[in-house]
């Protein structure tokens, strides 16, 4: 079989590795979400499930890439950062984009049953991905304020819309134009006079979304090993520690959440 | 909330189109597929379950993206061809290999229980893609020549080796040794006189992979409407020309497949 | 000397190879040019001294860089295309267009006294530069048709602008709108009818601009060897086939030119 | 004229932005310098005229481009550093890097009479140009150490072959294998013992090549204006501050030279 006569075709294979000492994030958004949100019954302004589903399935890629150093989502994206000096899969953006966001897709199929057990999958979601290189701290900080700030203004809206439209009895249309041109404030006062929805009571996983860390935790394993004071080497428990991926709903914008989490920007890479 | 603030994040995403009028290769690849195919007992050195899997997922990619032209499956490997001319999502790299990455992957664990319904999917399994452009229509078939033309190799070294392992009793190590320096002719020839195995015999699937090409099928739907005969609207039984992705198992190297698909590579975008 | 501790700075350097199998394209023009030919006393709405050395410029470039098929120049800009198979630099465009435009912009100062007699540089002039690839020969056919179309475009407007201006007397702003919003034959019209120009008539590197090929010619050198009649090795007046760089100022959008140029285009690689 | 229907040819273009806020690092590497130097009868190992024309050309640059920063030049290279808030261009990689290598070729072809006045320029020199992005202050500095130590390394090893060729009187070939397998302490021994040569007197744009960087100059210009003391508008003599390109010959691997020049580094584009 003549192989050599194709295998040309090769050299048109680009590489595309990204910059080094830069930050790498990589976001994912749902395709058609709104569809596929109303396909299958996801409560509004925020169905509990679908974000703990979205959750699942980022703690599911970071699993896998230990090289994710924070990852936040909320909504149907969720946005991982890889660590500056990362050389997974030689920093080639390709690969590490489809990587991730075929896990996540994947997971997101393979847990689905469990946090919608009542609510079977009727179509496989899709997700995109891309790329974007921060080369700064501030950088990437000002990035994730962005998201969360994005989920803040969204969310108050969504909130505020749904009353008008499930209390209020507001047709889709009439919700939209009554809100259109209002502020927060505004927002805020329409839901609380109107509601008696006091905004700041709303859950924090809705307001704030999820950022994902790791957390060195104690796990206990069966390992056989010799002791100090038994020299015989027979299974025995052990305890490990383990990175493990943790949810918060928190602010990141301010500068509380990065002084009680140094290491995230404190790696260095050719410094 | 100060949004603008950090809105100039923005400006670091860049854009990656594809050339014009060139063909857009996208090939994903299973990730660590060796472990998932052992964790999963998929028998060796074909499973006729997981391949047929992959042909559904990549079904589902085809309904979802009509631009593709043809696909190429062999192993844990598929690729996607775009036609010349497509404009999809503006001919964006990044946004095509990952859309069509997680459909797939999505698809693959959607899909999972309908193919193994005795072996539960253990986790969820991961791909990555790629996007390679072809300027020419021979680069292209040059291209899905190099695919198939791999697909032979691989399967007549594998279908010798597990011959000598599972029928020959060697171990993995020995049936490696044995057929290293062989060519093709010397393992039809072990095939054939130590096992009785004649390859051309193979079943297609295994020797040539799986091509999906569309194919336009009648389909017959109940539509309101009226005819000559009878005036009055109601509900009749119309039959309708529709786009169908059907899988063949066939020869691409040669003419023969080209000559009866001309529609494939007709297609031309700016001449 | 720490030399290996910086090293590591060249891994931030990228490769940029131009896609395999593509006409590559690389285009320069003059930066600033309008304020650098009034410093200079370029004649208006051409100067024969000035497209000359642009000419000699290409010339230059031509000569060094062996694998450009054709070329073509109008105004301060030139065009210049490698032949699809070139793998000159590794294919690599920032090589490409870095190296052209440089020998391009010495050469310019470097000719400038010759066809500049009277008239000193005053300050070195700039070029910048652009890689554009083609997939087909018909997008290469339109690119040059684009460009030649556009040097008639913008000659016939200047023939007028300044007929209008140097011989009727006008204002730029009067002649400019005089003629905004005409079209050819508008302008046609107006040089015949007013200044007793017929256009057609106009010099072809002015209407046409510059198309630099290759032509074999008959070149004489000295040679020492030894020849059939005499074994006897001497110095030889001997004839040699040489490509040389040669301007043409004809159509190239209609199929005459290429037709009687089969070379240009008919290279293939890799088919 | 249909021009139109070749216009969709631009959509071939592409754009090559360079990542925000970091450093852009343009470098020009002269083309075959080893032949031109020879046949403009350049000394070895220096040649102090030659060198002095890149500082020229490279001051020409500057002038031209006043968001560069810093210059450093050695042999037949030179780097050219943009700040990291620059938008010249829209950052687009190609555009920055034609401009300056086209700008410095012809300058230097320019300038050639003047620091070269017996000695005829032959033939048009070229240099190629690429484009390098460093995120932060260390690695940029690390790229300037890494040129300079280049220069060091190549300076010494270049001042024994000469002095072994010139002054001992070997061949090139004997020279070189005398000192191929030697460290820098060999080679100064072999200066200071065999040829008097303490190296440390060489000349500092020889070890260190050549630094450019801005100082605020005062000029005195003409200027028609009024004084406090005198009303009336006059020409009079004023002093301006203007930024002028100065080279030094100067260690900048060390923090001394970038504690003296804190402006270099201090910008911040987006934090």
């Amino acid at each position: 079989m003549a192989k050599s006569k194709f295998e040309y075709v090769r050299q048109f294979e680009t590489q595309d590795p990204c910059l080094p000492n830069t930050w790498i994030v990589i976001r994912l958004d749902g395709r058609n979400f709104h569809r596929f949100s109303t396909d299958h019954g996801f409560t509004k302004p925020n169905d509990e499930r679908a974000l703990q589903l979205m959750n699942r399935a980022a703690e599911t890629v970071m699993n896998d890439f230990r090289d994710i150093v924070i990852s936040y989502g909320q909504s149907d994206e969720f946005s991982f950062v890889l660590k500056k000096s990362t050389m997974l899969y030689s920093r080639r953006a390709s690969k590490l984009m489809t990587h991730i966001v075929s896990q996540f897709s994947s997971s997101y199929v393979f847990h689905w049953a469990q946090h919608f057990p009542d609510q079977p999958l009727q179509y496989p979601p899709g997700f995109d991905g891309r790329v974007i290189l921060y080369p700064s701290n501030k950088n990437l900080r000002d990035y994730l304020s962005w998201r969360q700030a994005d989920c803040h203004i969204n969310n108050l809206y969504n909130t505020c819309f749904w009353a008008l439209v499930q209390q209020g009895g507001m047709t889709n249309k009439q919700a939209e134009e009554r809100i259109r041109h209002t502020f927060s404030a505004d927002k805020n006062e329409i839901l609380f006079s109107e509601f008696g929805i006091n905004y700041n009571n709303e859950p924090e996983i809705y307001k704030k979304g999820t950022v994902l860390v790791w957390k060195r935790v104690e796990e206990t394993v069966m390992k056989t090993c010799r002791t100090e004071e038994d020299p015989v080497e027979r299974p025995r428990e052990v305890t490990k520690l383990r990175k493990k991926a943790v949810p918060l709903h928190t602010d990141i914008i301010g500068d509380v959440f990065w002084e009680e989490h140094p290491d995230i920007l404190e790696e260095e890479c050719f410094g």
